[in-house]
């Protein structure tokens, strides 16, 4: 069957690298037969800051307004802003989600963290119960690619920048992992600014290359939520500290204190 | 000397938690003779995403536009929009900068990642020679106080969130102290939209007795950029690996392979 693709972009510059490795994904898994979207989020004037304007009619607190809360409320009748009705319904249809971006400040752009918080709402994205290897969106893979300005050996565990394994933590267990999706390697492209033209053609292809196959990959390892007590503290159980946490912590965020898994967050399968 | 403080605020509700917190900020440091100023980002309505609009007049390269480029360059020639300007002379002036946030996706709401981009600009707020230990702003303490959502629980090295270490590295180390910032302690409330009123008063109570003394606190430690081989890979060198590496890595990030050490991002003097 056709696959979906979703492809949130931003990047100010049609010129920028950021936009050929867009363009390539966008080829690419079209002529793989997937049908893509692509959310340019600069061209479309993306809202990223979180507000009461973000429902439509009356908020039900006004006085102690809870962006979570009210946000909830307006998804359950449909009272959503427009433009975050249209960008859940893309989610939704995608089998694969790609965020193509820019690093600023070891994290994505505002107005992708605008996307991220306004898009993802309590009750369309996530509900207590519903998280993590539970998450509403465990059918739908999501993938990190990216620009940085660092060198990769900058970005080591014995680098300045420190391990990329933790930078992207925050962003792929506590953004996308959260909500349940398949969590693919990350594509990363290590300073492109900084590289002659082959260089940068180089990564092109490499990206390329990987396209042709990212509907079959396998993503990143994540504890399962019955590795942990989830009446209470959502700590690990002990059985499972027991079973899984040897050598190396469980994961770079569940760590238990142990090294990290080398690669944890860069690499599926190890 | 009197002390400048400032404050941004990011949270659109009057009557939350976070802004008893900023509250509580102002009134116990302008009791203690400082100058407080705050930037009230939602109320501001602060524009959160980078683009060639916070230029004023023509963009050196508007085919290949590069924001952090482009805005050293019209630093240089003062010609940063009104609101960057402003926000970068408060900066300028202040003593301690204090980030009073709810924490939205494991890290800041997309308005104030905004502020983050658009204010912190190449030139002004870090260059290739002035960042980490050797930043512009070393002179400056900078401190992240925010709600969560979860319980403490969640985001410890066994918790399903993973450790809070790893959450606050890539803004603690990735923004903060790569401007240079000296780091203090963050102020983590932890879930008090979950707490009686008592458990939330106690919470403000405890920051209004921290805050009397903040201004005297001992910064988080950093590892030196004169621990770095800073010609070439910004890889530790050799000689600070066999001296400061021992039972655990240097930094939550500069981990070198071994465990975390504990607290890293969280307590000073640990």
């Amino acid at each position: 069957m056709e696959k979906k693709v979703l492809i949130v972009y931003a990047h100010q510059s049609a010129g920028s690298f950021s936009a050929a490795a867009k363009e390539a994904a966008v080829e690419v898994l079209k002529s793989k037969d997937c049908s893509v979207e692509v959310s340019d989020l600069y061209v479309m004037k993306f809202k990223a800051t979180a507000t009461a304007e973000d429902i439509t009619g009356e908020v039900k607190n006004p006085e102690h307004f809870r962006y979570a809360e009210e946000t909830k409320l307006a998804w359950d009748e449909g009272r959503l802003s427009a433009d975050i009705t249209e960008e859940q319904r893309k989610l939704q249809e995608a089998d694969l989600v790609i965020f193509q971006f820019p690093m600023y400040w070891f994290t994505v752009p505002a107005v992708l963290k605008g996307w991220f918080d306004r898009v993802l709402t309590l009750g369309f994205a996530y509900t207590k119960e519903k998280r993590y290897s539970n998450g509403i969106f465990k059918k739908t893979k999501a993938l990190l690619s990216f620009t940085t300005g660092s060198q990769e050996t900058m970005f080591s565990p014995t680098g300045i920048n420190g391990d990329m394994n933790v930078t992207l933590w925050p962003l792929q267990n506590g953004i996308l992992h959260y909500c349940g999706f398949q969590v693919l390697a990350p594509q990363i492209f290590w300073a492109p600014e900084d590289a002659a033209p082959e260089g940068r053609s180089a990564m092109l292809a490499a990206w390329n290359t990987r396209l042709q196959g990212l509907l079959d990959e396998k993503p990143l390892f994540f504890a399962p939520m019955d590795c942990f007590d989830c009446e209470k503290s959502y700590q690990l159980k002990p059985e499972s500290v027991e079973k899984c946490v040897k050598e190396f912590g469980l994961t770079a965020g569940t760590h238990c204190g142990k090294p990290l898994p080398p690669n944890n967050q860069m690499k599926a399968g190890v």
